[in-house]
């Protein structure tokens, strides 16, 4: 597959510099290219790759500088060159259409068209899949598992009996869904006894969740991530969760019991929030950030007890001062003394000479 | 499934105030109750929902007020919610008693009474699983391995080889018991040579286990999770680690190497054990801490180098107010700078006059 | 299986002091260890263990004392008892070699010599297998993958399409590899639209991957772990990570995008990296700290923002006084203007004097 330079701006719809009758065969990172391929440059700290980079197209943005000989200016790079991506390198193809023989399928079950079920998966009782559910090896649905349309689910996935899950859902390998959470009482005699988790999860369209994520089914209700969510890699979901549309929470954060995130947050990595709060749309938590209480809509926070991410930089500022100003505290208890004495051996005469 | 109000006091031995006539046909949450529905109320952050629940009946504390008209007192009305839905909601069907066809079952495999082993599973050699153990589909078991009655394993999990796993115990989905744990040590090239794992990993009765847990087993003798303990989803614990019995943890937290952790404690998530320290029975750690040294029975500990929790609590509190105590420290220097600069310039008088 | 304490000697190429005809028939760690056991001591916490010890045999540094009657000295104690482990417990044997009647295989995919397929086992279209490797039960690997010689996958792995996976590797279970990673460009209405992640994984010679991380496929490119890298369990590494020759991470740490990590690195537990930053080569870096810039060849750092590792520690120990300090500074404030007030009342006389 190759373009020459000026198709390449048209389907971007962007504005052409250089030579429109370059051909691009490829596509690659910008310190990797080499003649032929297109790339792309978005994060400023790539910028250094600019003078020495092999490729024979940059895409950069409408006011960056370059050199480059042949260049697609566009409002977002990295947008247009998620789509060179797609365009240069279409979709692996899925387990072959239909179900494969080694899967095991229970009774009522039912099937969209064009359905792909790999190998060795296992579908329990009264399960539903929409058209062209791609399920792949080693999948376990429950019972009465409700899946829509173009939903992709990778192996070693385990979707518990109950769960619903929407419409172009992509969930990576290895993920569990409608576990039993972390419902305890105590009994009498030091143990605990455990509460029953009758609810369920309910994943709305277009959500992502990553690899070796975990979610837990509501203790009654459902936990609920909205559309459009994306999840990283091992995150946690505890029951009755719910997670506002279009939010993005990167690996191994963890939310705790009945806590609801907002829509349209960013949330950072290793982030943990306690049980029973509320972060409000909008809101923006730094990595590794501790969430120990709720959040107005439109909060930026951050540090291991989530503060305002100002008084939160304020405060690390000025940490990296702090034995010099236990010195300086010394210090100054010393010269105070020094006074008090000097004053104490010497008072001023006034006094006396009133 | 509907019972008379009285009725339930009777179940929960509990206290009825109000219609003891009223039907309930269902339990819900406190704010997404409606006319029919049992509810129960036993964090206060959810008092507010009391005055406009519409659930025919409330379980409340004996000291709880309320205004609704008919309630059921208890002693903890959790774990009196807990038993109604065990009553509304009996648990999910397992897969078939017997073996399904499509699991792989390796030569000397003893099976008791009423087990229900899921499509897909696979058990190795020498295997033991005691009466009414089920496994669900997926679920990879080693050679000799000892499972007790009523384990249940949900899909996806892997148990190796010589692992031990005692009555009652709940293993949620795509768990690892008896991994190789994270032995090295250096070898002449900068490289690493690989310390054999030979121990195992013994999980006492009554232990529940969340979803993605990974439990390496041990060098040499045996990791072990002492009975009843209960651990979230997304836990590490490392080799010859202890876990005293009905200690619980919450998710994402992880334990180093030969750590061991006493009885009845409560360790919040994302909580991090340096190997080879002990926490003593009865303590606390909250959340996000980092435990990096022995604390004795009893203790209350937090912080990422966790400290006494009440330590810790007042550092956190003085951290707020440091950026503003540097300023106070600049501005004494100043005046004390100007006091001395004063009494240089015109030294008290009394030592002359004397 | 046992041997006399010379025969020991000479395997481990140690010194002998005490009996050379002391029967060895075991291994134990030294708080465990019966007669006829050997055993080691390196950790200095174990040295309280040497007075009461029942082992026959201990292995200890040259400096190190004793009052054991029979020891052997060698240079690295727990490299010595690695070396004894390997002895006395034979590797666990693995599925029967050929390929388990149960495991589905793809069209064209190539085995080497003695490689054991187990049960359930998924493997797509062209991949190809070296010599003797092993499959544990319910492993998926995905088309055109490429598993060197002597590699052994554990029950569970997830091993993605156009995946590269080097020699003597050894993957637990549970793990993914190749996953699709956290790329997504803000569409026009608030959501998101995913970037396509067409780069791979490859793993080079001898990595160890713990139980349940996951590693991301890059977004074009490689995702890459060098020679000899040994990853402890529920590790997160995200799209064209690398991670440099015989680094070692400890459990549940996690790498963002883009992030290089040099060689010879020692990094803690529970430590999260920023992405697109680089690591240099040789360095340390604590548990629990947040990497949220470069750091050059050889630093030593910690902290949830990381800094120079001494820095932290005197900051960590400032933190133990900010509480008192905070009074100190009140205290100097009363002070300070008690003295401001003497003198403004009564000034030096001094100058009226002059």
């Amino acid at each position: 597959m190759s373009y020459r330079a000026s198709d390449l701006a048209d389907i971007l719809e962007g504005k052409l510099e250089g030579d429109p009758e370059v051909i691009i065969s490829g596509v690659a990172k910008i310190e990797d290219a080499r003649p032929g391929d297109a790339t792309f440059l978005a994060n400023p700290r790539y910028e250094r790759f600019l003078g020495s980079t092999q490729a024979s197209l940059v895409i950069v943005s409408s006011e960056q500088k370059t050199g480059v000989s042949t260049v697609i200016r566009v409002a977002d790079p990295y947008r247009a060159f998620a789509h060179l991506l797609e365009l240069f390198y279409p979709p692996e193809s899925p387990p072959a259409a239909g179900v494969h023989p080694s899967a095991s399928i229970g009774t009522d079950v039912t099937f969209g068209e064009g359905v792909c079920i790999g190998a060795q998966v296992v579908i329990g009782e009264a399960s539903t899949l929409g058209d062209n559910v791609i399920l792949y090896p080693g999948v376990v649905i429950g019972n009465r598992v409700i899946i829509g349309e173009k939903t992709v689910i990778r192996a070693g996935v385990s979707i518990r009996s109950g769960v619903q899950i929407g419409r172009k859902v992509v969930i990576q390998d290895n993920v569990v869904i409608g576990s039993e959470g972390f419902g305890f009482t105590p009994g009498d005699e030091g143990d605990y006894e455990k509460v029953p988790q009758v609810g369920t999860v309910i994943i709305e369209d277009e959500v992502e969740i990553g690899a070796g994520c975990t979610i837990d089914r509501a203790t009654l209700g459902a936990t609920r991530i909205e559309k459009g969510v994306k999840l990283d890699n091992l995150i946690q979901v505890a029951h009755n969760v719910v997670i506002g549309a279009n939010t993005v929470i990167a690996a191994q954060s963890g939310i705790s019991g009945s806590t609801t995130i907002g829509r349209h947050c960013i949330i950072g990595g290793q982030v943990g929030f306690v049980g029973h709060v509320t972060l409000g749309d909008g809101s923006l938590v730094g990595a590794k950030s501790g969430i120990s209480k709720s959040h107005p809509p439109g909060s930026k926070v951050s540090g291991t007890l989530a503060k305002p991410h100002g008084e939160e930089m304020r405060i690390q500022a000025s940490l990296k001062k702090l034995p010099e100003l236990i010195k300086r505290v010394d210090r100054l208890e010393k010269e105070i003394n020094h006074l008090q004495s000097q004053l104490l051996e010497n008072p001023p005469l006034s006094k006396k000479s009133e």
